[in-house]
């Protein structure tokens, strides 16, 4: 494996050229600057529940992009190849989590459609250079992620709970975080709530269901984003014949700026 | 025809039953402070191609709501019934405008989906509330629309050209307007291009594809925003078997507040 001495300034495309050799590693705080995407990609009988399940829950679920049927590329990195550029995939049988795999080559059926979907990760630069202190990077761990209570508007046979991550951050910069996160709505936007886990139905801060559980610091206040795992719970919940999708904090790093996805 | 000396201050409520019983007019400043929609139905077989366009050019198209197959519900406007509640609709048969009617409901088949689109007429009462001049109201019109010579990104069976609003903003307010709009994404969000029209393809702005003619004002610069009639020009090039969509101008009054658009 390559050295890695500071990840964070790699570009994109040296980064996925790493992951494509092999190298597995979450990608919180890689290629700063660029946007990471969330994956998941299904058969094309199960494309069309999938982009309506995104459309009603665009808060968990803003479409970056969609690819064509059986085509690995993106739009948003030329040159890529999504079945080999993340770190770390899942795959699913069934509703069920069958594996991880780095390559998803051999998996990747003829009719796959793969949706690209942002992630926080993308506004913790913009966090960390108004100089709102990241915890999780801070402690060397990924974000904290839970399954919520709160349903998700069901789409065709999708359906399934809200996913959220949790950052901690003093309660006299949550008006900056509010602020800076909700000029970037294609990467989850405003917080979902802010403060108290149980109204989200998280029973317990220190048992992510996803990720690392992060330490809140004296004056800290838990505040939480929806998050791009969500189409991850709606196929635990719904159970199509299969998907693949990104392991959770193993994103695909994309050549779009930050603040730059933009749209025709 | 009920008196309507200030439409401005009805609420979408009263606005829908007045249209639901007749009245046919354009709705720029109905009901300031509440979001307008597009309007797009399609039957069932065309619904996945439109969802598909939308995701793949969200600035033209961003997506507030689809309906059920057949249901001319919207959970933007509970009580309102999409083939009533807008002022004037479109009917489209292979592409080709076959009429206007002020009521759907007998065309209306029963696999119909409805797709809500943001409307820049809701952030006019922002860039008002903020002094920034609006030239279509203070000459009582409606907005310009032009059909410009960008692609969309085809979807499925689905391409056509971006269609844009324009308004002439004063040249030392354009930064406002671009902030102030920045703010609602959902509703188009930042300008597509200012200054120029032949940039867009646009040859006379006094000719406008759909709606008024706006006058520009000395030291005025036009502004361009994406415009969610683009659907109706990818219909007419696309050429689907039949659709039913607002007229340009003749919007879907949401209950919505102008800022209050969420998503689950």
């Amino acid at each position: 494996m390559t050295s890695l001495s500071d990840p964070a300034t790699l570009t994109p495309v040296e980064a996925r050229a790493l992951f494509r050799a092999g190298t597995d590693r979450p990608t919180e705080g890689w290629a700063r600057g660029y946007a990471q995407a969330n994956l998941i990609a299904v058969p094309q009988d199960w494309a069309d529940d999938v982009l309506l399940f995104c459309a009603r829950n665009q808060k968990a679920c803003p479409v970056l992009d969609v690819s064509a049927p059986g085509d690995p590329a993106s739009r948003l990195a030329p040159g890529a190849d999504l079945r080999t550029d993340l770190p770390r995939y899942r795959v699913w049988h069934n509703g069920v989590l069958t594996g991880e795999i780095t390559d998803a080559s051999g998996l990747w059926r003829s009719d796959m459609v793969a949706f690209a979907i942002g992630c926080t990760y993308t506004f913790e630069e913009p966090l960390l250079a108004a100089g709102v202190p990241l915890r999780n990077v801070a402690q060397g761990r990924g974000v904290a992620m839970y399954v919520t209570d709160r349903p998700c508007e069901p789409a065709g046979r999708l359906h399934g709970p809200l996913v959220v991550t949790m950052r901690p951050i003093p309660a006299d910069r949550v008006d900056d975080a509010v602020r800076i996160t909700s000029a970037m709505p294609s990467m989850h936007g405003t917080p979902v709530h802010v403060g108290d886990p149980a109204e989200l139905g998280i029973a317990d801060l220190a048992r992510p269901d996803f990720g690392d559980a992060v330490d809140l610091e004296p004056g800290d206040v838990p505040v939480f984003w929806a998050c791009g795992v969500t189409p991850q719970a709606a196929v635990m919940a719904s159970r199509p014949p299969f998907a693949i999708t990104h392991a959770p904090g193993y994103m695909f790093l994309t050549d779009q700026l930050e603040t730059g996805v933009t749209w025709t």
